[in-house]
């Protein structure tokens, strides 16, 4: 096995059960970034589904798409989902026979909804359709569903309860968020690998999506939050100087009444996490964190390109080890 | 209303209730020549659902597309199913993630499978589910399925019994043919519309298709054959100098130990119609087909381009006028 730039860089063990959580872009760049400086085993990206719908009757995983597609090197990075050079002729030949076209899904990446619909009727559960999917596109690390059972984000807005695709693309993240429910939640089990892999972990990594629809879904499953805490984790801030890079996180917060900044990422994770990382440009809250119980560390968080991914991702193991007391 | 070149030619009062039974390609052809000879409202085509099909799930109607497509325009000529100027990036993705790929539907395409289920999935029967796509892709003639029930032909081969796509698409319509079975014939009931319409009809064409496997299963419907029975009824011969056109029906003929001839078509079809139209080339079976009581029209009967639709259908229109007592 050829030297990770890990094991350049540190001089140390490498790690050999690193665990991510994940959403979409933001969790999706770390994996991949991480992907880079591990050997393909040593990585299991665990991804949130409570965000997955049908859509005439085929049932998408936008979360695990997104990670697929990035661990693969095929996203369509301008987008933010789907494939790259994808093109959109069913969806114009759909809207063309009345069919919905709010969700712009490209031919290419329709065949993934196809195929993963055709296995999970098949009776297979998603975790195993996963593994197909990520083994067809080549991914090397484990990626892994965070459920086999359905629970869904339902986001509570000031004009009332929506699904979370009706928010995030029909409206456009434009109503008031006032709450979260999720539906499935007194009934949805965390699969019994995310668990197995969880128990085992060296290294948890949080990665920056949105802490309230991404992370919290799967940190909420039965067993999960507390394997978490067992283990030497920590939290990539998904806040750049009082933005979100990608997605509604910041104005979600301040809808919730939260000021979006890197301390109020210390204070949802604090208790979950043993160290948070935040941007070079958020360090005038690194002593409020630490006054949480958290340690901080500071890096550029933007991972623009596989280079910015692959140096985050370094930062991240890092201070890994260093919390793990390594 | 513009005066229909049935009416320029025959001045005579133009049908107002014709009913067409078509199966594929040829059926498509003969529906269209009728569709230019005929107001839209004047003109029934009742098309077999026994070759429909599952594919990941989808209900695929490959009758109904080709003459929907066809009627609309936007048919693939060259191919003989799926639409013009198609792209087929999702079966090529598809086919990267091990799904299958022995179907080669096309991008466009596949937004109608994907409008059909959709429809189907939320009850609507399939009369009007093809209704929604007859009227989107701006169809004029009312195109109504033969059933709403599950009807579906098995093919009985010298290798054992195959779906119909088995036989046709997969395997090329290689293995010998020995018989048909029509599951679900037990109950599938014909559409009301499709009653209706023959009861009321002036004249019924049978298009030239395949007379085993795209008319049979309509004719076979409870109460179609007697309703064709006891209406002027005239038949298009698919079988042109002892080949098919299109599609195996010469070939069936063969292994079903018939010759492929128009006096096989004929004897296949007397009882149920009045006339039968041949090809220019068939003229010496004219003498056997009247000894079985048909009366004969002899026409170029291949087709070739609109023009060529137009033309065979002004001679099955006037040949049922003559039929019809008109």
């Amino acid at each position: 096995m050829a030297e990770t730039s890990q094991e350049r860089r540190t001089h140390r063990t490498p790690f050999t059960r690193v665990v991510a959580l994940a959403g979409g872009v933001g969790g999706a760049r770390l994996a991949q970034g991480l992907a880079q400086c591990l050997a393909d085993k040593a990585l299991t990206v665990v991804v949130n589904t409570a965000d997955d719908f049908e859509w005439l009757g085929l049932t998408i995983c936008p979360d695990l798409d997104t990670v697929l597609y990035t661990l693969a090197g095929v996203e369509n990075r301008k987008q933010g989902w789907g494939r790259a050079h994808d093109t959109v002729h069913a969806l114009a030949a759909l809207g063309q026979l009345g069919g919905p076209t709010w969700f712009r899904i490209g031919d290419r990446d329709l065949a993934t909804h196809l195929r993963r619909s055709e296995l999970l009727w098949k009776g297979h559960p998603l975790t195993e359709v996963t593994r197909v999917l990520a083994e067809a596109l080549g991914v090397g690390p484990r990626v892994l569903p965070m459920s086999d059972d359905e629970l869904r984000t339902r986001v509570v807005t000031a004009e009332g309860e929506l699904d979370f695709q009706d928010y995030f693309v029909k409206r456009a993240c434009e109503p008031r968020v006032v709450g979260f429910r999720f539906e499935g939640a007194e009934t949805a089990q965390a699969s019994q690998g995310v668990l197995e892999a969880l128990a085992e972990a060296e290294l948890v990594v949080v990665c920056p999506s949105n802490p309230y629809v991404s992370l919290d879904p799967i940190l909420g499953l039965p067993g999960v939050g507390e394997r978490v805490r067992n283990r030497p984790a920590l939290a990539v801030s998904p806040i750049i100087g009082g933005a979100a890079v990608k997605g509604p996180a910041a104005k979600m917060m301040r809808e919730l009444g939260r000021e979006p900044s890197a301390r109020e990422i210390a204070r949802h994770y604090a208790g979950t996490v043993r160290g948070l990382v935040i941007d070079t440009a958020d360090t005038g809250d690194t002593l409020e964190i630490e006054a949480l119980g958290l340690r901080v560390r500071a890096a550029p968080s933007l991972m623009r390109g596989p280079r910015g991914r692959a140096a985050l991702a370094q930062v991240v193991l890092d201070f890994g080890r260093e919390l793990a007391g390594g």
